[in-house]
């Protein structure tokens, strides 16, 4: 059998996408082995080769986010550059895009468009409000996605302030989600040989990202509120403080809860009729959050890790970035962390693939391209243009 | 052309998941036609169909997440219930199970066990830490996953605690990578006719979500802190106060400074050297904050928003979960909430499809299935099984 770049070898996906939530969604591909044809803006490039961190001059975050990708420019104002996108579309699978609604239209290039060229083409828009409805004109960052779904209003404490997740959390679940949605309709387009619109909202995926919190408002109508790191359902699953630190545990069940009244030394704590049911030990987390510490702030974390974790109860540490890039099993086994070697840059390390696939392994094969880097070999091979189509394409400012 | 039932019609997939992460995954291939067949232990099933919320004494959670599943009880430990298993593996596509790795292999169930009775399965698996390396045996509950990846430690507020994020988000960004493993996947067995085996760890799943905040560590070896709402990159983007609430403002460039200052009445201090690019703004975001807020906490939400809006500026409110189900556009035009008819709970509102597909859109069709609703049509439609046959597994304990 031959060998494979990865499972989604054969995959052609010009990707017109910037920043996070549209590269995110790529460079996974990318790490399956799709071939993806980033397209930059002639001259100026993705935004975020502007953006920090920064390693010998080039943007980490840019490098990151767009290992294992072909980088081409076209200007697609241009009537020559614009020409060219549709030869490409003939060409490819998948065109994806995260502009504001509506701009590829005012190219000529939105997905009915691109449809007349190649029927089959799957086209996918991730955007901050989707594609379709009253808002969807608005701009949409991660953070508004965050404000609106709903997301912020139960992340935090009580009686503080709606919180936002420590990362761009709406673009990742838009970019994740928008992944789905391209390899559903390829897989609609293998059995019928048809294409489709792929419209990805950053608001909406992190609507559904709150699966059961909705339920609680939509079933019994209390609206769910910040509670610190406890859960709804369960407890004790929180948050505890040792002497140096703290850790979470998760007694989620009575057995679990009976074995932790053990390592407390506490054994009587398990026969209490206030605490011996599931709902019991919700309606009373706040006593219970005090008998736990009470015991857990005499030690240390890693004390406690040890007594709860070989009781079999579910424990960790709350791991700063610091810890986890370091991590044997995260970092070591698993390879969540992986070398690159950059022209510019140098080595660097960036975050591996989280898909673990056993017989096509995803990887970080290739740099993230320089600005238009691969012009002369995708323009070349895939529409037959030569050095002098080139030179005289980027004279006239349409590559 | 014939009407499909969704992008994934034609994708058989045997479902062992149980509580969310898997759940989540299949229902997402449910809602796109896929058929999933969820199989549960016989006499108990799903641990969720004992959790709240409930609606009528049925679990809203398990309704929410398994509608359109069909659903078939088995006892994997009876000899029959496994022969019947395997039997419908050499006629499915993929298998998903999120179990403690291991658990699959003492049942002979294991990848290269399922694998021999048919090589072009797609085996998925879910976990906590994943099925290589040394915590693969640990449980892996959501908060575990949200401590351990560095999520928590980047979520909160200075000086505070490290803070779980709102929402199950370990388990939601595993559904998710999981689809995209088994999508890519099932592209690859198209290509090859070769199955392989999808391991997605709950704690990778999170450190991937952290892209740019591990860049920062990786490339400059600074430890990212907890910021609150405020952004690393750029300032204003934050929340601000108002006199009834707070909202968030995405006033991300220079040129979206300046129309701030003049939204402000101050357009002064668009001028002003020390704000007058991204990193200066950065640099003294606590003045800013300050700055923006003596504006903002003499006018109400409403009036903020409309005037920050009007100005083109990004920004939104933060909606609780009451005010998303009810607001026009989400709820509405994107139809992230859609009703479902259960034969016992009545009507019921769950979360809709987040992934909008124009020619084969998704929609919950069936409400989630009884335990062992679909035994007689499954095993009858595809292993030829009697009622009789039935009727002698049930009485012994197999299905």
């Amino acid at each position: 059998m031959m060998k494979r770049k990865g499972a989604l070898e054969g995959l052609r996906v010009l990707d017109l996408t910037r920043v996070l939530a549209g590269p995110f969604c790529t460079m996974m591909f990318a790490d399956m082995g799709a071939e993806i044809i980033k397209i930059e803006q002639a001259g100026t490039g993705d935004d975020t080769r502007q953006m920090g961190p920064f390693k010998n001059g080039e943007s980490a975050y840019f490098m990151n986010l767009n290992r294992n990708k072909k980088g081409v420019t076209l200007n697609l104002k241009n009537p020559k550059g614009k020409a060219i996108f549709l030869d490409l579309v003939k060409q490819s699978d998948v065109v994806i895009e995260n502009f504001r609604p509506g701009t590829m239209e005012k190219l000529g290039l939105g997905y009915e468009d691109l449809k007349k060229v190649n029927p089959a083409i799957v086209y996918a828009a991730i955007s901050g409000f989707g594609h379709t409805g009253r808002y969807s004109q608005r701009p949409g960052y991660d953070i508004i996605s965050q404000a609106m779904s709903g997301l912020m209003s139960t992340t935090g404490w009580p009686g503080g302030e709606p919180t936002r997740t420590g990362t761009a959390m709406g673009d990742v679940l838009g970019g994740l989600s928008c992944a789905i949605g391209i390899l559903a309709a390829v897989f609609n387009k293998i059995q019928t040989g048809e294409g489709q619109k792929v419209d990805v909202a950053l608001v909406d995926s992190a609507v559904a990202s709150l699966e059961i919190i909705n339920m609680i408002y939509l079933v019994e109508g209390r609206i769910p509120q910040r509670i610190g790191n406890r859960y709804e359902s369960t407890y004790p699953y929180d948050s505890f403080r040792g002497s140096d630190g703290s850790l979470v545990i998760g007694a989620g069940n009575d057995k679990l809860w009976v074995s932790l009244c053990k390592v407390m030394g506490k054994p009587e704590l398990a026969e209490d009729p206030r605490y011996l049911h599931v709902p019991d030990r919700v309606a009373r987390h706040e006593e219970l959050k005090a008998i736990v510490e009470e015991w857990s702030t005499k030690l240390t974390v890693d004390e406690i890790y040890e007594k709860v974790n070989n009781a079999g109860i579910p424990c960790a540490p709350i791991y700063n970035i610091e810890q986890v890039v370091h991590d044997p099993h995260i970092a070591g086994d698993r390879e969540m962390f992986v070398e690159m070697d950059h022209p510019t840059a140098g080595k660097l390390k960036v975050t591996g693939s989280h898909i673990k696939l056993s017989g096509t392994p995803s990887g970080v094969r290739t740099p993230s391209p320089t600005l238009g880097q691969h012009n002369g070999d995708v323009l070349g091979e895939l529409l037959g243009l030569t050095g002098e189509d080139l030179k005289a394409l980027s004279e006239e400012g349409a590559i």
